[in-house]
């Protein structure tokens, strides 16, 4: 009978084993990174929201349509949804932050503009799964939407400078640039148009392949003469007031070009007044911020001691993204920060303490017959703000308790048995 | 020529319209909504860690034989999920925090027992959508892993309780009872073992279809004397002492339900001695958390007010989830709160004061010319920890800026312009 009773009152122990292992590219957070991750994520959201963001969460599964617009290159890299009774996916992991927060607009027409909202959460990237590269990972974005002010450009270089700040971070770089210098380059260089995004993508990668390499792959797409004319772009130097100088000289006449100093000369001005350190940002010409949707200020920012980690807190000016939803402009302007780069970041340079564990009091479970003053102990100390556990566990030698305590790193060990309860006291 | 660098400089309008709509069964938080469901999430996590648990992070993405153990009943439930490179998904979207948590300390054997961890994130249910129904929900759970004794699900009892404590909510209930008693009533009631689970099924509903109810449905499946039986138990009543007193006399000699009765006893001494309000805790023998994995105790928790919620905070022991991981059992006891029920529950009895916004100020923008001052301004107020904007939108109107205001609902404004300075103060 006791068999037959046990095979009802407990599941059934599955006969087959399951791995315990995670997809490639997922991973998970332990108790001591955690608690590092939910500083990082509080830090930001006490910076955006002093900079009177405020928050809004859209669901980790959107429409593969919204997310894509039909679009080969994005399908790419998603992730597909199916609930189990659907025959067909059309659902997604998001990719970003930012097409969800189009769509959200596009569904709530009388949210007043100029709308500031930051939102902090997971993104997919359903790619094969490469060494170091994660198919999850966290962002934080501010926006603003409904505004086309350089003073909104300023005030999200604004909140990238003052991100890192609040990081304990000084030394790093905000590059600032505007893709309509970058697309003044056609008439300035005279090179055929089609050949625009390709010029844009080798600048883009200055960074990592430095002048010389910039220098050989453009070699190979443009004629000599418009080469001379990207070098001397390129070559622009000095302090912000001398680069704007110099751009302002070279691209006189091409109108969309002189728009976007403009803008930088504005943005450049707020960022003075703004008390922004000039060591921490710059004019940068070699900024493009990919092909993606940008279509005037870009902002990139590194870490000075860090340049290998790459960019960490990058956007920029993007009016065009709510017309699939729309079929209207409307201007926007943010950026996005890789919540677990700076994680990653952080530890790299030293600035991050593991704790493995809150908690502050273990208090030691030791004698039955007392076991109400354990509890009662216990409700005083949280009551009074102090994360406290009463070791349960199945083991009640004084020993082996206080040997969990020192494994979970815990600072304080309450010890009250028989002796301390007649001495009236308790031992810490 | 100025066409074609239209064309260029920016994305072209994609021809189709998109429109913007979520897929079934999925929400958005605006601000309003945010700024509360952040601050339930703070609460939350503020009383787990009151009660010495620490945070974990898994992804949303697991392997689908780790979650469902190649179980058809949870396949059914789940969302599959697949990349873009993959033939065939072999991932699939968590649809609890339970089952990646033993998998979590499955891939960990090193972590040290008694394991307290506390996760909050969202879970898919990949069914049809239905009305009212979500498929992303946001849950709270904590658990205690590697510890059998009573002590542990008392822990559990008791931060359930102080939860509902620190939300303000004094008028809520906490069933308790245990799957062993439950387990029992087959010896008890003399029907056949393969009955069991529907006998369970039936009693579950106590709350939603009320004892006669119960009564009818058990008629269908119980010979006359069972029924007696169980009548008999389901009517036991009375205080905590009287209920355990009776259900002792009851089950005498039933090994299984005198344990867990003797557990329950364990339960509602530590309940007692940790200070819970009576009227907030009841043993309930109909009690019985659907037929999971629950092996011991279980708990479920009403608001008195709010009954056809349903259940906000609810687990139990689950004792035998790690063996398809690790073939060994692994005493574990846990409770999980729906953060969106409850956030349902505190709109409905009117604790939420819904504010559009967290930011304090509005600096107008009204003249060019004193802009630095205003970022000055912005600078200075955040650096004090007041949530500060620049008003950044297109219109330099004063009236157009105060509407803004007014709308987004910000508290102070300040009124600097010409006039102001002249006079060198600052209206607000």
């Amino acid at each position: 009978m006791k068999e037959k009773k046990q095979r009802i009152q407990e599941k059934p122990p599955r006969a087959r084993r399951i791995k315990p292992e995670l997809p490639g590219g997922f991973r998970d957070y332990g108790p001591g990174e955690m608690i590092i991750k939910q500083k990082i994520i509080a830090k930001l959201k006490k910076t955006f929201e002093d900079f009177g963001f405020d928050p809004i969460e859209t669901p980790d599964v959107e429409r593969t349509e919204v997310l894509t617009g039909g679009e080969k290159e994005s399908q790419k890299i998603i992730f597909n949804v199916k609930g189990s009774k659907e025959k067909k996916s059309d659902t997604s992991l998001r990719f970003d932050l930012t097409v969800p927060l189009a769509r959200f607009l596009a569904m709530r027409p009388e949210i007043e503009k100029p709308f500031k909202r930051y939102q902090i959460g997971n993104v997919y990237r359903g790619e094969s799964p490469q060494a170091g590269r994660f198919r999850e990972f966290m962002q934080a974005d501010v926006d603003i939407v409904g505004a086309s002010s350089s003073d909104a450009d300023s005030e999200i270089v604004a909140v990238i400078y003052q991100s890192f700040k609040n990081f304990g971070i000084n030394r790093f770089m905000i590059k600032i640039n505007n893709r309509k210098i970058l697309n003044g380059m056609l008439r300035l260089a005279g090179f055929p148009e089609k050949k625009l995004i390709d010029v844009i993508r080798v600048i883009d990668k200055t960074d990592k392949i430095g002048k010389e390499g910039i220098e050989k792959e453009l070699k190979k797409i443009l004629p000599k003469k418009s080469l001379e004319k990207i070098r001397a772009f390129l070559d622009i130097g000095g302090n912000t007031k001398e680069k704007i100088l110099q751009a302002r000289e070279m691209f006189k006449g091409i109108a969309s070009a002189e728009e976007g100093i403009n803008e930088l000369i504005e943005i450049a001005r707020n960022c003075n007044a703004a008390g922004l350190d000039e060591r921490n940002w710059q004019i940068n010409f070699s900024t493009a911020r990919g092909l993606g949707y940008y279509t005037g200020p870009v902002f990139e920012s590194f870490l000075l001691d860090l340049p290998e980690i790459g960019g960490i807190f990058q956007g920029g000016r993007y009016d065009n993204l709510m017309i699939p939803f729309t079929g209207q402009k409307i201007p926007a302007v943010g950026a996005s920060l890789g919540v677990d780069r700076m994680f990653a970041a952080l530890e790299k340079l030293g600035r991050i303490e593991k704790k493995q564990t809150k908690t502050r009091v273990l208090i030691l479970n030791l004698t039955p017959e007392l076991k109400s003053d354990y509890f009662r102990m216990a409700q005083k100390l949280r009551n009074a703000n102090v994360n406290t556990s009463l070791y349960v566990g199945d083991d009640r030698a004084f020993q082996a308790q206080l040997a969990y305590a020192v494994k979970i790193q815990v600072p304080f060990v309450i010890i009250y048995g028989e002796e301390e309860k007649k001495k009236g006291r308790v031992a810490v």
